[in-house]
């Protein structure tokens, strides 16, 4: 008898999975079938036709309107004749896909609103004339913004939705950063505005937030997506805290029944949380290799995602995997970070460029959970990312990336890694060797440098230092890391010395000086300048 | 009373560890005195200069001559004066370093032969008009191949000298794809031939070897590196099979006595047996930071190098980590590779090149112990090296290479990325539903087509086929993938199939068709055309 396979939904890794298993069991048959109860999932249809003609049925008329796991049946109905019949199987697969969250105020239910829910709504997006204002919160909203710097056209405003912190891909420094490099690239953030309402007469041309309304020529929503998956407790199934549908590593949800794709519930390695699904498409191919091992009776085992992406915004990407410090805390680490600023490759390379990476660890158990970075080189930036991200399964110490030996020549990297030196960083914070404040926190202090409390101190060579020292003779401070040791008098020592230089590195070495002279109460700004001019911060 | 330092040899990691622990310790006191046995350890003198005057005394007439570990002392000569004395010390550290192997023929200490031993030599090469003569094997070949490939001035003409198999970078498939390319740049390269002298009046400038004389305009010393380690019986240490101290992994070598650098022994975690020395230029920083520990008596465990390496030679970039095939064979392993051709990035972007990987693993534990790589994104082909590098430490399987995530958008990374594609193909082999052959095992069949055992089975479209098909009608074939399950009769029964696509991945495809089919004698060429091609094999 032929293995009858039912799949609710066509997300992409259920059709690959079908596909795959008939090419060893030609006789299998394969329907699939749209829920009558959320035609959002409609949305994956464009998936479809690469399938059609390679034996898996669509039977277009009908939707699914209930399941009965104990006869094995889908009841399904005419969409046309209301008439209503039963389908037996003997495998059921939901691949009902995720969607963005629908944006709850007046007429977001206007035709002419785009979706950005992954990489392929991203490819597929274009910038119009006049003003785009994209609506969301994490990658989905990166993704849509990169897309519309790629196309150069018209203007952008946004409108940051607020997201749980678990969820961001960015800690608060490097939001800082990219924040501040969109602004430089004309987009306008409309940062803590309330969206009110969208309207329009016939398609969504207006956008109103609690302070302003905004001409639109394209609205677009990216908001953080929720999973399709409005039949599931019919089903009997147990979904997560996010209301995705529970698996096991065979990507099985009860007996007979799996699931894979946006409505399928990814355990994080790093986090006992469930991850945001944009971030796991690239997980698609290998969801749907161990679903086809499933189909066919054996066990290729799923290893949950650890979300690493990388985004071209323009001429910087931003890239990670992992957690962030915020989204760490909510996993309920006690998280620190590194950030470093350090060349991509050798400094005597001509195509050198900067890249900062912030590497989040847990003070309890000096466990890496995450790691995020900028750079001008994205293939450069991507290849740190995927190290980590390699690692990050398996638990990885500071140590081990202290320790990790990137493909090294001068033109690729440099003999002290940007890697390695943020292990480093990260051995010397939770030694206390390093006591390190972010640029956030740096501008927290220099706002309040009336207060006479603090010692600013550059430690980069006097030319470096003298533009500052001129326009802040009060407060501004130099004595060249070299010279730190038998200048160490200069230092007070009844302020909190904060201690600058380019990329952090020096003044490490000065911090180190000056806590063997018994100066304790000295902070380093981890990233020096560059973190700080990346950040927006002014001085 | 202070800490009294002595190192023998001026190499690189030492310095920076004597220099780092001076900064929590200023009262140590450090001497650098070079060997008298061995004049080639003055050849690390060039990076003394730059710790000159940072407390490192460096008496230049000093020499040293014997060591006598149970006083703790050095025995030194003064070259000038002849006058011998003893100098104590609480730590000796032994950094004489390692030079490439002097050539073992008349004439090869004749003055004006450059050595390559390293990045750094490399970096100081410079062509010359005329014949540039390179002598040499292993990555010091590669990058003194490269650097003179980047000057663009004169020719290059290549005499490889023959290293033990463990020692080789790549496996001989991609040798061979290495030296196709090499070729089309312009470079003349001598295989199979013996060097058997040096000539020349005043400098070197002829290279005679048994087939051929060549008048040289430059001639280089690449050969493998040999360590410099003339004193260390005198001092009691073990030495391992290929001459280096053996350490354990804070580098110590015996009581009071540390090793590092190219004079030590690092034990690859991927091969019980040492490694080569030019690889480990990038743990360089990395052992320096074990020695600092252990000089303040505390501890940071070096990580055993992986050797990962990225060298662009031209357009093209040669990359890898851990062990080829033939390394792996004689450590011990059963290898089998998994030889891979894909895109670097979605397919779809502009800016996507072919990449080929091979990934190394053994055949009984599943074990992933080495990966090579060319490609023409030199970041992007790094960063998958880095990633299977970052694992290499942790004994990865074949699987958790299927399932590595690499920092995913498509500019960057296919959704399917190449080396989870090569971590399939490698689970696809171990579990015989893959046979492949290599581009040169795909040779040696070709060549012997007319004896009709083959049937040469191209899968592409018919548009791809074509061209060999009129060139080679009697044994050239064709029937596209996607119509192979309808059109098995046409393949014949008694002939081992040879399957071709463009990169390896229909072919596999189709090979999984025909054994379905029961055609049980199938095999499929890995890397499809484009391997071929890239090998220099003609058809």
């Amino acid at each position: 008898m032929s293995h009858k396979i039912i799949l609710i939904g066509a997300d992409q890794p259920a059709l690959d999975a079908v596909l795959s298993y008939k090419r060893t069991t030609p006789d299998a048959t394969a329907t699939v079938l749209y829920p009558e109860c959320n035609p959002l999932a409609e949305f994956s249809c464009v998936t479809l036709d690469s399938f059609m003609g390679n034996g898996i049925d669509f039977p277009e008329n009908l939707r699914a309107c209930a399941i009965a796991p104990e006869d094995k049946t889908v009841m399904v109905r005419d969409n046309f004749t209301g008439e209503e019949s039963h389908l037996e199987y003997d495998t059921l697969i939901f691949a009902t896909g995720s969607a963005p969250a629908p944006l709850d105020v007046p007429g977001s239910f206007l035709s002419g609103i785009r979706r950005v829910g992954d990489y392929n709504d991203a490819t597929r997006l274009t910038a119009a004339e006049g003003t785009n204002v994209v609506i969301g919160d994490g990658l989905n909203l990166l993704l849509a913004i990169a897309r519309l710097l790629d196309d150069a056209v018209g203007t952008i405003e946004v409108i940051p939705s607020s997201i749980p912190q678990a969820c961001k891909p960015l800690g608060d420094a490097m939001t800082a950063m990219v924040l501040h490099h969109l602004t430089q690239k004309g987009v306008i953030i409309h940062t803590g505005e309330t969206l009110k309402a969208i309207e329009g007469t016939n398609r969504a041309n207006r956008v109103l937030t609690d302070k302003r309304t905004i001409e639109a020529a394209r609205i677009i929503n990216a908001t953080s997506n929720i999973p399709v998956t409005c039949m599931v407790k019919d089903a009997g199934l147990d979904l997560d805290t996010t209301g995705h549908i529970l698996v096991d590593d065979n990507l099985k949800a009860a007996d007979s029944i799996y699931a894979c794709g946006g409505c399928a519930s990814f355990i994080s390695p790093a986090c006992a949380k469930p991850i945001p699904g944009a971030s796991v498409k690239s997980t698609e191919p290998r969801q749907s290799r161990t679903l086809a091992a499933s189909l066919a009776g054996t066990s290729q085992p799923f290893h949950a995602p650890v979300c690493a992406y990388s985004i071209p915004m323009g001429d910087m990407t931003v890239a990670g995997a992992g957690l962030s410090m915020e989204g760490a805390k909510e996993c309920g680490f006690t998280p620190m970070s590194a950030m470093v600023v350090q060349f991509d490759r050798a400094h005597f390379m001509p195509e050198a460029s900067l890249m900062t990476l912030e590497l989040v660890f847990d003070a309890q158990t000096r466990r890496v959970v995450g790691i995020q970075g900028l750079g001008q080189s994205g293939d450069a930036l991507a290849g740190r990312i995927s190290a980590v991200s390699a690692l990050l399964a398996s638990h990885p110490t500071v140590e081990d990336i202290a320790n990790l030996e990137v493909a090294y020549s001068p033109p690729f990297a440099s003999a002290m890694d940007i890697l390695n030196t943020a292990g480093n960083v990260a051995e010397n914070i939770l030694s206390g060797s390093n006591e390190g404040i972010d640029p956030l926190e740096f501008d927290t202090l220099w706002q309040n440098r009336e207060s006479n409390e603090y010692f600013f101190l550059d430690c980069r060579e006097f030319g470096n230092a003298e533009p500052f020292l001129e326009r802040h003779p009060l407060h501004w401070n130099t004595i060249p890391q070299g010279e730190i040791a038998r200048r160490v008098a200069e230092v007070p020592r009844d302020k909190k010395v904060i201690l600058i230089c380019n990329s952090g590195a020096r003044s490490y070495e000065a911090q180190v000086c000056l806590k063997a002279a018994g100066i304790e109460d000295v902070v380093n700004v981890d990233g020096g300048m560059v973190a700080i001019k990346q950040s927006g911060v002014e001085i």
